[in-house]
């Protein structure tokens, strides 16, 4: 089961992730690539539009990207190498540098993906990991997430209407509560080890941080 | 007619819009109160729950709210701010060090404002402003906004699903399209002096930024 990492542009990504987790491909978006290689990293694939910077040398695969195109970066590296890894072979991707500190509206495109159904199968496996925040997805269903130990809130952030949230293990549970805007129950508290929610429908963005 | 500005809590927002203009009400949302004195401002209202710093003396009134409460600090403050001085006395509302960087989760609190009732008279009036983006939230109808000539990029996010969406003066215009899922159209760049877009339903976030 591969883990893919993909550090996607930001100015300082949370790299430390790396040394935490065995991942089976790495992958630099454009600028990402060179902060990589920067780090001491070997990235199995350099994937990008480079109009800012070319890819190192270091990298195994370059793809170059056309400058003038529909996706983001993120999105055709994303696409392009879980179609060739397969998703049945996928147990997790995570994504750091796609949240930090940079373009506000890059930040919201990189949430956005949890939006697009193409991204649909891949969602429950995606992690988009900060400095100070861990970020999933979540559909309709049941769900346990473990409680990081280094952080102390929790937030629920409606992403669309939520048809019948419940919260449990947390200070502030929630119980069957249906919201037809999108809302953002936010600084929650992890009481456990495990986050337990469920929705009947809907999208949800949880992000784990601290101060 | 009355421009409030709210300093939001983040560690380092952009002051130097305080420069720019002039304004009737200068707010300290916690600790941005003390953010606000530690840089020459005196604010009129210090409002927020203090439970990390305390109001700084030079502020003319103080409102404290309990730390335990389901609304943020921003969201009271806006709130009872906007209903002291009346909806229709007010022309602008500024928000800086909303959308900077801090803790996700209370980044994307403060975005989604925009999808609580309560804001929705204030809604056109709000801009928040950060150093390297604007931000406003547009719903039904016809809209024009003066490009800011410091910001390269203009993208169009969608807070919801969006109907008839069209985008003039810009590299990639639209027209008249329809969005079933909220979508983000990033990196679009201003030709002109003014970007004229129209949507027939839903609502709008629209961020001018630079890198």
């Amino acid at each position: 089961m591969k883990t893919l990492v993909f550090c996607a542009g930001a100015k300082d990504p949370n790299l430390s992730v790396l040394q935490q987790i065995s991942s089976d491909l790495l992958i630099g978006v454009d600028r990402g690539a060179s902060t990589l290689v920067a780090h001491g990293y070997t990235p199995d694939y350099a994937i990008g539009d480079f109009d800012s910077s070319e890819p190192p040398e270091q990298c195994r695969h370059v793809i170059r990207l056309p400058t003038d195109k529909d996706d983001t970066d993120l999105e055709v590296a994303l696409l392009s190498v879980c179609e060739r890894v397969g998703e049945e072979n996928i147990s997790q991707i995570i994504i750091v540098g796609a949240l930090g500190a940079g373009r506000l509206d890059h930040l919201l495109t990189n949430i956005w993906l949890a939006h697009q159904p193409r991204f649909v199968p891949y969602l429950h496996k995606i992690r988009m990991v900060e400095a100070n925040s861990i970020t999933r997805f979540f559909g309709a269903g049941e769900h346990v997430w473990l409680h990081e130990a280094d952080k102390k809130y929790v937030s629920f952030i409606g992403l669309t209407p939520i048809k019948k949230l419940s919260i449990k293990g947390v200070k502030y549970p929630v119980e069957a509560k249906d919201y037809p805007s999108p809302v953002a129950l936010v600084s929650n508290e992890c009481l456990g080890s495990m986050i337990r929610f469920s929705l009947e429908e809907g999208i949800l963005c949880v992000v784990q941080s601290n101060d």
